[in-house]
């Protein structure tokens, strides 16, 4: 089939260019200096034996990375980008991650462990590379890079084709071309992306063949690096006679697993090779690529999409290479890679011809301009191999000292990044941050995740066949359909609570005077507020804490409430404080008190100065993408000011609290105070039945309360119930302004799979 | 006390006004022509032992309707309007209401068959009471008028004395004031609402003591009546004086049972005469009432306010009436119950004096105008004893020829108006259909129910200690949250149904003809849709039903639509026709078609005068307050004429269809057509399946089907879902165009509560 013809006359180039791109990426816990840490795997990120995205590779110290498959690489990115905030943001204070793909800094043999992993088979398999290998070599990260292509695409290219009768041998030997290709080609990637110019001596067992001061391109593709033994030759002329040389290497006991085929290129989709013969190659990994230490996560967008452009380049090409062409490339690869990297390489012509190719081809599938320009800038490193990654580390690494102090500055420097807004999720900003809290934790935790619509915040989690969905953080199948609705309707939802015996404070409206004073019996001795069903600035609103005691006074507070308004309310007055309560399932997990926005005088400072100290804290900012708000000194914050005699520049006395606002929403500056250790446990109990009545498993229950040392009593002077909230707000106990942090999204992981360990 | 100044100056006139009120109606059920039935109560109204609102009192043929609890008379009789549909409408199509209180043509004593109640206490009563009174004195029905005062009214008059220092003897002096005032002054009422002047000669067992043609009063509340032996006194003078006095004659064997003592006060607020002592009386059961054959539910709104203002007046008159005074007033209700209803009454004087009293209560009081005008017209009735209610019915007796044939009359009618909108529960006509269609079950099945909220549709049902609550028909504690979240959301949705293997018809958006173009290799061979993603009168719409074959149709379609919008869909195309399938929980209960509105031609009149006659249809009106709609002749329905070459004027062949309408909403003149039957059963797992996969308890689900014979297959040829909603429309089900009604609400009550029997 003439497929550059194929794609052209059928307009498949965009389909040609869908994909399902998935990354690993290996890296070394070091300590600061960036010598490789000797503990082990956090158990913050609980079990490897299932977690997809969080792993160790070779030993303990050693993690990998691992994105979910995505249809583009820029979301690629942004869960490689998520998945290394979790990591750096989890493991200790005094660990960071190495950004360089040869390890610096290596402990003694016998302190390197070897991955604890649960099954016993993976960890025989370990003890088996380090018998062949030695462990130092098994230390070397990098990246490995998957690639589907579009099935649509594959079908479409098998209807239009009658050569290939099997759909499954022509999507083989369409894979096999890419492999084949690539594998003749790939040197031409080293030359522009590897990353591993030199090491240390105590890497080599028998001593540093490199000279002093001598750089290559790539020590972890070459002999030195972790490769087979010269003799394993696997043959990627046909599906079948990859499976059979692979199982004789096998069976001949060279090799103790297929895995152990450390090919540049592997053919997956199945877990035993003989199984792709009926199944069919559903993707290929591509294993050879330095980590980008430039890069906090190892590898940049243009080198990701470079490589993809690269590989469908392999499809591409008219000629498929044989084995033959397979051992030239895997032989030039060896040449490349001990090459000076500031030196041209030897093959630059074939190289240029090559991205020639990648360039007419980019214009036949209408590729977008962002990768012609990518591949410009590519072809000018083969003019100036001082402009490749690995010769422009070898300046780094000459201008730093040497490569550990390199790596450990630039570990220490992605480290603090990933602290910068400890509160988000970057790659996810576009999110609710209590989204982003719990996408974090579900990372963490190793809960495969799908995002379903960002937009809306509508994720799908999974725990083996156990699927449960996530709306706004704790919308789920939890609560059911008819707590919302009660919760929606204020007046419904007095009627329950009231019916289920808690204390509700009752309110009637007016639309006379005449008609409200008529009522004065009703509220008779009761403590009441009387108040404009509009409320501006708390005009007209008359507050009887002790009761109403007589008529007329009843009248007077009714007539100044109907000079604001055509309706006036009279509700039952609750006096205390309002606490917010976060309940999920049977307990109260947090209790929050809002203050309103406001600043303490040091004698000093001016109330703007004040403010914009305040502002200064880390979770200040516009509140939306922080968790708090930062102080405004808009109209109605100087008009607070004036009815306390203040104005901005007034300075006011040490200790004196200057309040900014009447309200004290979180949204307009104020202030979050966890109290859940301080809250008597009765009034918890009691968020906790409300929470019940509502039929609501998460519940942000707000209550009214004198004195939270004292036991609540049946009395409305003891508490109130004034709201009850579904999908109740997190981020404020996650990150309050002062007291302890409630983790509460982990609640929610916890109440939708009880089944983890927790 | 003096309770006159004390309400005055305290301003309680409000609050005295203030109550809580119930209405037990007993109606025999009886045979077209007024004769009683001796069928057994029908088994479509549950079970009695907890049925609140549909009972049976002494004979299975004497239904009692119990209306609940309420703050005001509208109220109270909305629900006595809404009982008597629901049981109108559910009695034998053969058997009426009839609405006079004494009973005609009465079976032989051996076929009145005694209530079959499940309590053996219940029917060893009954049996005595057939030996003490004969079952014919128990055949006679009335009305009784259960009020409350509101308890805050009552603690508030409480407070404001020190006589007395237990709240309870103060709440009891007060209700027994009210009691006996009431039995001194009740022939007033008597004098104004009795209804029973005469009654068939067979009633009587010793003959009629009434001459040819004569009517009087009352014999219900005559010696005629249903009343105790003479000797039967018991005293109101205290509680303590009641209850000894009570279970005195229980005691002596007089009295069965402390409920055989016919008061036309009994004091309620415990099930024995001696709880009363501690937990105070609640309320007062006032027994006098005749049913008033002039209004459909037995008894008028002004009067029912009468009766509330009068038993208040009881309260206000400053004097309380002792035994002496209760025994003189029985002794003139006997006399008044036997006068000529033409006549004027023996004491006049003494009734209109009572009216003026209560004339300068409601001044006092700040009582309605509409109550002055009530109290007005009864003042009249003093002058002109025809105006009376028992007046007017003897003259209509007069006029009927008899009262069995003017109660006959009466019934039939009442009947038939109770099925005017059959589909309506008319009471409750500012809720939706649905949920007056629910309201109508539970009334019938006898299920506790409370409306929250009216506007909102928002009830709360009970059985025993099992709440339930439900919004809009179908809303409840069995859907879980997450449900309607994903099916609000159409991507998610898609998502989720593809995720669980269901054939979802799959579109993308393009802003562009070029990208859209350049996506041709993703459609080819694709039945698919091109359209404007806002379509208007289907302008632009490119349907390639065999699949798009060529590259060139494609774009010549992407460019027709492009004309129209600035974004464009290629969605797959499914052909077929579409169902709504109604699922609850395990079953397809329902599956529909909608057809476009329609008329079919005779070959005689015009197009227009079709749609005016399919327009009569009892079921077709605004479409909010009918299942369904008019049929407009808009000028969308003229363009859908004149594209197929006619006019509203044009005369179409017999048989022929002419559509008025593109879509087939129910809500533009639809027919709904019930299809459950004729649906191949695989499409009705399948929609099992697809509310399940959305978590769903109740679920519609729009499926594409081209066959509805022929099993489904796993291709989007034969089936694909198009749409899954919460809270479906259950009235085009209940009451559909054609085809078999499904009475979905039902299944609503049966899910809700397992544990009824169904």
């Amino acid at each position: 089939m003439k497929i550059q013809q194929t794609i052209k006359q059928n307009h498949l180039g965009l389909l040609f260019q869908q994909g399902s791109f998935g990354i690993e990426k290996e890296s070394q816990r070091v300590h600061a200096d960036g010598s490789i840490v000797t503990t082990e795997h956090p158990t913050v990120f609980g079990n490897r034996s299932y977690h997809p995205y969080i792993q160790t590779d070779f030993a303990e110290s050693q993690m990998e990375l691992i994105t979910p498959p995505q249809k583009n690489l820029e979301d690629s990115l942004r869960w490689l980008s998520a998945i290394h905030q979790v990591v750096l943001r989890s493991i200790p204070e005094d660990e960071y991650l190495f950004p360089l793909s040869m390890p610096a800094g290596l402990p003694p043999e016998d302190k390197i462990q070897v991955a604890q992993l649960d099954n016993p088979e993976d960890v025989a398999y370990r003890e088996h590379l380090v018998k062949s290998y030695g462990k130092n070599k098994q230390m070397v990260s990098g990246i490995h890079y998957n690639f589907q292509l579009d099935p649509e695409f594959i079908q479409a290219l098998f209807k239009l084709q009658d050569k290939e009768q099997s759909a499954v041998r022509f999507q083989n030997d369409l894979y096999l071309k890419m492999a084949k290709n690539f594998l003749r080609y790939q040197w031409v990637l080293l030359y522009l992306l590897a990353a591993t110019p030199t090491v240390q001596d105590n890497y080599f067992k028998q001593g540093n063949p490199l000279k002093a001061g001598q750089y290559v391109r790539s020590l972890r593709s070459s002999q030195y690096g972790y490769v087979n033994a010269p003799e394993i030759k696997v043959s990627f002329d046909s599906i079948e006679q990859y499976v059979e040389s692979l199982e004789h290497w096998v069976n001949s006991g060279k090799l103790i697993a297929e895995k152990e085929f450390y090919s540049n290129v592997r053919l997956r989709g199945a877990k035993k090779a003989r199984e792709l013969l009926n199944n069919g190659i559903q993707y290929l990994e591509f294993r050879l690529f330095d980590l980008n230490p430039f890069d906090q996560y190892g590898i940049t967008l243009s080198d990701a999409k470079f490589i993809h452009y690269f590989v469908l380049l392999m499809i591409w090409l008219d000629e498929t290479v044989d084995q033959n062409g397979v051992e030239l490339g895997k032989a030039r690869l060896a040449e490349v890679a001990l090459e000076n990297p500031l030196a041209p390489t030897q093959y630059r012509q074939e190289g240029e011809a090559l991205l020639h190719q990648q360039f007419a081809m980019l214009e036949e599938i209408h590729a977008p301009q962002e990768i012609r320009d990518i591949v410009q800038q590519k072809l000018q490193q083969f003019a100036d191999p001082a402009l490749t990654l690995g010769g422009r580390l070898v300046q780094a690494i000459e201008k730093a000292g040497d490569y550990q102090r390199l790596g450990a500055k630039l570990a220490q420097q992605y480290k603090a990044n990933a602290f910068e807004r400890f509160y988000a999720l970057e790659a996810f900003d576009n999110m609710e941050l209590s989204t982003q809290a719990l996408l974090f934790d579900l990372i963490q935790k190793g809960i495969k995740t799908e995002i379903l619509d960002e937009q809306d915040q509508f994720l799908c989690l999974q725990v083996g066949d156990h699927i449960e969905y996530v709306k706004n953080g704790n919308m789920t199948s939890k609560d059911s359909y008819i707590s919302p609705l009660i919760m929606e309707n204020k007046v419904v939802t007095k009627k329950v609570l009231h019916k289920a015996g808690f204390n509700v404070p009752q309110s009637m409206e007016f639309t006379s005077a005449e008609q409200a004073v008529a009522n004065y019996g009703l509220f008779e001795g009761r403590a009441v507020v009387i108040k404009p069903k509009s409320t501006n600035y708390g005009l007209g609103i008359t507050i009887f804490q002790q009761g109403v005691s007589n008529r007329e006074d009843f009248a007077k507070a009714i007539e100044i409430a109907f000079r604001e308004d055509k309706e006036v309310m009279v509700e039952d007055y609750l006096t205390g404080t309002e606490y917010r309560f976060f309940v999920l399932g049977e307990e109260t997990l947090a209790v929050l008190l809002r203050v309103p926005a406001n600043v303490v005088g040091d004698g000093k400072h001016s109330i703007a100065e004040l403010v914009a100290a305040k502002n200064d804290h880390p979770l200040r900012g516009d509140g939306s993408r922080t968790p708090l708000k930062k102080i405004a000194l808009g109209d109605i914050e100087k008009l607070q000011l004036k009815e306390q005699g203040l104005t901005v520049d007034s300075i006011p006395d040490a200790g004196r609290i200057v309040q900014l606002r009447a309200n004290s929403n979180i949204s307009t500056g104020g202030d979050s105070i966890d109290m859940t250790d301080e809250m008597h446990p009765s009034y918890k109990a009691l968020a906790v039945g409300i929470t019940k009545a509502m039929g609501a498993a998460v519940c942000g229950v707000d209550l009214i309360i004198p004195d939270l040392h004292k036991p609540a009593e049946p009395s409305l002077q003891s508490w109130g119930v004034i709201e009850a909230n579904f999908n109740p707000m997190m981020m404020m106990h996650i990150f309050p302004y002062s007291g302890k942090s409630r983790r509460l999204t982990l609640d929610v992981i916890k109440m939708l799979f009880p089944e983890l360990p927790h």
